[in-house]
């Protein structure tokens, strides 16, 4: 390894941002390739901007660097598979492959490693969409296969949805429809795991959403009986796919069990809490796996930690107050509805504790918005 | 105020770099100006390389940025000055031209703030040199007016000096010869002073060294009945410079109290635990001073701290292990003696687990480099 290895990231936004705050401090060095010229990662280092077809530049953006990796998982697989042939990739393009297709990974979790996954069924025709819907009692979700995020490519089918004109203004494609699970809650694990294939999971994650998009992340997750559970499924996934990096795995948890939904290869918004809240932060720890280095503890650093979500604005208490254990992170983006701009997160030495301060940034947040 | 203001640092070395981590959370953009093409600020945003008295890339500069302040107190103040007529410069040209000069610094605590300082005698020749090694009992430092840092420019007096010799040496210049002082320990201050008048100091601060280098800091000092006192002295250096940012102000404590030594117009070395130890640390609080934002919290984030610097090299221990409470900044810049390259930080809830963990902190440094 190079003294001060240099990272390429390709993607430059906020996961981007955090992974290069994070390694700085490392020694490590950054660039980001983006197409978009205010991807704002660029506000923290040399962000290259062009499309990730354009062989030319991911060639020069190859070229200076030890490693790269990415900053969300619809890169499109080529441009991954490009630079791997000139740089270290981590995790590889490979992975990025199934978990860019919903299928393949429902395939991957159901069928290779005989995981709990929730009902879904194909639908690439408007007969399959018929079968599909009553298939799941007319009560599911219809999901793009691809390029799918933040509840982005989404579709409730309920008894009053017309098929028919949800199909026509589709206007094609190749979906899953997933029958409603009746969960109690959602949980992720967030997991290391380095190239000799140690593995190091952060505490079980209890994220709650609205309108598709992640609000708050409380952990350790109440009462998470299924925690060591959940953290097993979650290896078996990462090993089986020889996995380099931090991977999240979302699951829900119903009274019957654990249920598999997705996996993101990369650090993930459920993690931002372990900035502050954990021994070493989700990013400082992809950012080893993927160099060779040991793994740092994912151990809590206090006990407790919660994140909240700023979606589509800054809240103006981010820059007049500064409090002990509550930490604000403002991405640098301007803001747009539904847009995620920054995040809080609060750590607390106990439960308690931890709710009462939730109570008081959600309020902080709330009145001087 | 821009919503996210861009601001630029005179000077691109460590300090302008821990300057731009910790404000990015809050949105800034910064550009570094320096002569040095790696200077390591370069690492972590725009670094702009051209000679202080290049005017066209000073203007350039200058039209970058909404805030201007300096990584050091060598800045020639010609080049504050002149971008200081396009942009805000924080703190005030003014108080870079006195703590530029030993001489301008001991005068305006002795003269103007009446503070106690210790006996010191200007040497502009080799009959003042004789005269003032005669007058401090041949027992002092002698050290240039200008441009002195980390023990650079200094030369202890014996009664084995050879006064002609090391005259001749130094082939004329402006000196100051100070008396040596019989102290316990040396103390800093580490205070925020923001556009409104308003001041917060963070705990008195403990420090070692050696052949003039920070080594050590512990914070807050231990038995420092004269805190109070220390911080009485340099709020009134502050206010009477209509200071904004943060300040620094290193003292003597001796038997008879305190004695002031020095002071930097800049964060200082002194306060680098303040990034974990304190809720807001040095950084981020001079950039909220100049921006004019509300200072944040001087605090101890968990009530004791303190700072190990690493000269000269990296230690290993820094990449392979990530334990709680102990924390690694790596600057990004080559080993070189006498360098300072990063440094680590503790926090612990009482002093005598602060007095553990430094033990255990300097036996990982010391033997795994």
């Amino acid at each position: 390894m190079n003294k001060f290895p240099t990272i390429g990231i390709l993607g430059g936004g906020q996961l981007a941002q955090m992974l290069a705050l994070d390694g700085y401090p490392l020694g490590f060095r950054f660039v980001f390739f983006d197409p978009t010229a205010d991807a704002c990662a660029g506000l923290v280092g040399e962000l290259m901007v062009a499309d990730y077809d354009n062989e030319i530049a991911l060639e020069e953006f190859a070229n200076k660097c030890d490693f790269i990796t990415y900053d969300f998982e619809n890169v499109p697989v080529d441009a991954a598979k490009f630079v791997a042939k000139r740089s270290d990739v981590f995790p590889h393009p490979n992975v990025l492959k199934i978990a860019q297709d919903r299928l393949n990974e429902k395939v991957l979790f159901r069928e290779q490693l005989k995981l709990p996954v929730g009902d879904f069924f194909t639908v690439d025709s408007y007969s399959e969409l018929v079968f599909a819907a009553k298939s799941c009692e007319k009560n599911g979700f219809l999901k793009t296969r691809r390029m799918g995020y933040d509840g982005k490519g989404q579709h409730r089918i309920t008894e009053n949805t017309d098929l028919k004109s949800l199909w026509d203004k589709l206007e094609g494609g190749s979906f899953i429809l997933e029958k409603a699970v009746d969960f109690k809650r959602e949980v992720s694990v967030i997991l290391a795991r380095n190239i000799q294939g140690e593995i190091s999971c952060y505490e079980l994650c209890e994220n709650k959403h609205k309108e598709g998009i992640l609000t708050t992340t409380l952990v350790p997750a109440v009462e998470s009986k299924n925690s060591l559970m959940a953290f097993d499924y979650a290896k078996k996934i990462a090993n089986a796919l020889n996995y380099v990096g931090v991977l999240t795995v979302e699951m829900f948890e119903t009274d019957d069990g654990l249920l598999i939904n997705e996996m993101a290869p990369r650090v993930h918004n459920s993690g931002h809490w372990s900035i502050e809240g954990a021994v070493t932060s989700q990013f400082e720890n992809h950012l080893r796996a993927g160099i060779g280095l040991p793994l740092g503890s994912t151990d809590m650093s206090k006990g407790f930690s919660a994140m909240i979500n700023w979606i589509g604005e800054i809240p103006v208490v981010s820059l007049t107050t500064k409090e002990k254990d509550v930490y604000w992170h403002i991405y640098g983006k301007q803001n747009r509805p539904g847009r995620k701009v920054g995040h809080s997160t609060v750590v607390a030495d106990n439960a308690q504790d931890l709710h009462s301060k939730v109570v008081h940034l959600a309020q902080l947040l709330g009145a001087k918005k």
